[in-house]
């Protein structure tokens, strides 16, 4: 028996997220389907992080533990197989036993990609949120640089989250545009449910000046999820990159 | 009535192309029904070019005589309201009445996409050629660049095309690599009928060492569609830009 990384990417516009749920189809599901196909074995698979219904992933990482002889492209090609065309495995590697996908993640990068032009794109349309108004992306910028560093972030932690310790450190936040794209990204840590969202949604009603340009300090301090800007819709989310130490496999 | 230029974006997988056919849903027949929905009158639209089944764009520009009063981001959005999600109007605006938004292009720059990663992208999927094997973009480029200048390019249309003069001047071509992706982009005064797709077949010719490096010179010297290589699949093809001269509106 060995435990194995898997990365995989996938577009998450048909999905109810990563993790498996009643009456709902869900990539871990999927995702446990072909392995049981490739291997005849029915395996649970541990992933980095739920992600949201809707919500894409650029890298995606998860553990299985399995005694197939499988290993890389020849193993990420079998899988690929019988996954639809809107996921694909494109690592496999063998890690410690010990190595959790979520819990030795050193941190996660996200980019929540926003189209910024008077008319919605047939492409993005899948993958970003659309705005027509044009958005002041080095205003967004300076006032996204107050998220960075360690802060409680329970402000921007959806209601309902049972997680104890909302102090997060950010140590990467930034909105550049790329054309009509406007990219936020940001690399935490560890991020709380929604938590991205939040800040976007956040920065969006600094955009629309509900919010001063400032009010993010403010909102940090308050811990008071009612002072933070709406959850930003998930199809603009997207989970870029996962850190782990290089002994661990990452 | 005005004749005015409308310039859309759309994802062509689910469509054979922009030319109305019978049995066949086209985006020009999309359009031309979004067009009556909004003005109440069915009128033909006069496109910039045939694009194939499959291939998509990211500027297509198409002219429509009307009585409308409708302009700019007001008509675009009507027509947007009626349009699929997988096609956008993104400009409406007037130009002279002699304007044909196919005889007045002074070029179009096509863009082909290749994911050149072991395993496919769920993305990509729609909207790049897989192959798995490493591609040697600086040796494409070189063998690219050889499509430059004023040439016959008749080794380089398909068969059954009636056009007469296959003289085209490519003005610009060359292949670059964006991470996992590669990208072959050409701009030419004009285009033969799956020109871009028979380059980029004979350049994946070249990339196997089933043809030499400078083997374009003399496949477009034999005038000969046998000599080059077989037609690329059209997923990977987008229609990037249209030109024309600033008066007439483009």
């Amino acid at each position: 028996m060995a435990r194995l990384l898997i990365t995989l990417r996938y577009d998450g516009t048909a999905y109810h997220g990563w993790q498996v749920q009643p009456n709902a189809v869900t990539v871990q599901e999927l995702l446990q389907d072909a392995v049981e196909k490739v291997t005849g074995v029915r395996a649970g698979i541990t992933g980095c992080s739920r992600t949201d219904a809707g919500v894409h992933a650029e890298m995606f990482c998860c553990a299985l533990d399995t005694d197939s002889p499988l290993r890389g492209d020849k193993f990420a090609s079998a899988l690929n197989f019988h996954l639809p065309r809107d996921i694909a495995v494109y690592d496999v590697r063998e890690v410690a036993d010990e190595f959790h996908p979520r819990y030795h993640a050193r941190g996660k990068r996200y980019v929540y990609r926003i189209w910024n032009g008077p008319q919605r794109h047939p492409v993005y349309d899948r993958y970003a949120l659309h705005r027509k108004g044009r958005l002041d992306e080095a205003r967004l910028d300076r006032a996204a640089a107050r998220y960075i560093g360690t802060h409680d972030f329970a402000a921007f932690c959806a209601a309902g989250s049972d997680v104890q310790d909302t102090v997060r450190t950010v140590r990467d936040c930034r909105v550049e545009r790329q054309g009509e794209l406007v990219l936020f990204s940001v690399e935490a840590d560890g991020f709380l449910y929604n938590m991205v969202r939040i800040m976007v949604g956040t920065l969006l009603e600094i955009a629309d000046e509900r919010l001063a340009e400032d009010a993010i300090d403010a909102i940090l301090a308050s811990g008071d999820r009612g002072q933070a800007g709406p959850t930003a819709p998930a199809k603009g989310l997207c989970l870029q990159q996962v850190f782990y130490d290089d002994k661990e496999g990452g």
